[in-house]
């Protein structure tokens, strides 16, 4: 499928689709908390590296020509002061002039690189959506927003992980290299068998759970953080770029 | 000297000072046109990869822990209405409780690297301060702010071009790979020993110009923009910061 096909189409999760395009977290909200959300993404530019923000009401983005940002994502989140209110696949009847979008790098990004480099994806084989986990390690605050690191887990043989970290730390723009490899209690991960986002996954013998960090960030922070309103997307179903992945790879 | 010593004392251009630290430009506007500058920071990484933002009203940065952004910086730039007004070496009495401090990556800070690649750098050996010049290329606006791309640049022999480009590349927070290479009037550059800012430098023979991005591209975006005040570095003379280069290393 192309990125135009994805958006129009998906309902589900995105991991796989449109191989070689990147893909983005989305985040919207009211153009009076712009500067904390924008000044958070500066601040924690591991799990929020900004690939756009839009003006205040536009509904589309220099990452992909002829999208709507209200309608072409899979599936949306809409949170009122912290809580989740709805869940559409349609975000039209509540975006609002005021809102301002940003599109946030994902780790889906650098999976054609980690296939081309010969690294298995174990949670695309079974047909999951990534795991995610809320961890215990605090984003540094800006101005009203505060919260948690997020990550996203992939198992990787062994053998695998130098590559793995050597691929990604190459596209520091979809998170780039893990924040942390092996021992999920280091972050405050419980168990891995139960995430706080997506699916639990299988490793096969001799993997090794990495860790990067992740896109969900920003709604772990509206969910601490309760602005009036937000929008953003379902964890795993992504907003998908007309940008080759390429592009983001040093 | 170390980072500290540069900083209490260093009068000049600190090009070469403190060897193995990172430098930044340094912009600081009233928190009204704060959003606008970061969403420009934001819109255009190459010249203004950004490595701190400071609160409303706060000197101090978690860039070196007893810096003094007030007085730290060699010479600084007063703008009112986009005209330079001052340029003291102390801008304590010019500073407001409503300023944001930007301070945004400098290319002084991969020259250790290159320098351990083997590439020369024929301005520091000739004690010139490095020559930056506007271009013809607009910046993405944002908000009130436009500007153009304003770069810096070094004489390079032909034979090193490409190991400045692969070093330079791994360190996107300090304007990473070149922008241009070879012929000044890409760039709209008439002649390059007419710099905008700092130097004219002598090339030896068999080298050719090779440009970076210019965290001085702020201060063009000021000249043009016009915000009501601002305070800046002057070009050459940068904060220098505790953290070691390598920091921004990938």
């Amino acid at each position: 499928m192309t990125p135009e096909e994805v958006r129009r189409t998906a309902t589900g999760p995105t991991a796989g689709l449109a191989p070689g395009y990147a893909q983005a977290n989305l985040i919207a909200v009211p153009l009076d908390w712009a500067y904390d959300v924008l000044l958070f993404t500066q601040r924690n530019p591991k799990p929020c590296p900004v690939l756009d923000v839009t003006d205040p009401g536009a509904t589309t983005t220099v990452l992909a020509d002829h999208a709507d940002l209200r309608r072409d994502v899979p599936r949306y989140r809409v949170w009122e002061h912290g809580t989740l209110t709805a869940e559409p696949a349609d975000a039209t009847p509540f975006w609002r002039d005021d809102l301002v979008a940003f599109l946030i790098g994902c780790s889906f990004t650098f999976e054609s690189a980690l296939t081309r480099a010969g690294v298995p994806l174990r949670y695309v084989d079974q047909g999951r959506n990534v795991p995610m986990y809320v961890t215990n390690r605090p984003c540094r605050p800006a101005g009203r927003i505060r919260g948690p690191l997020v990550v996203s887990m992939r198992y990787i043989p062994a053998s695998l992980v130098d590559t793995a970290r050597a691929t990604t730390a190459r596209m520091p723009a979809v998170h780039g290299a893990p924040v942390h490899t092996g021992n999920p209690a280091d972050l405050g991960i419980r168990d891995l068998d139960t995430p706080d986002f997506g699916d639990p996954t299988t490793p096969e013998p001799g993997d090794v759970p990495v860790f990067w960090a992740c896109g969900v960030t920003p709604q772990a922070a509206v969910m601490a953080s309760k602005p009036p309103f937000a929008i953003t997307h379902a964890p795993g179903h992504m907003f998908v770029t007309d940008v080759r992945d390429d592009h983001y790879t040093i």
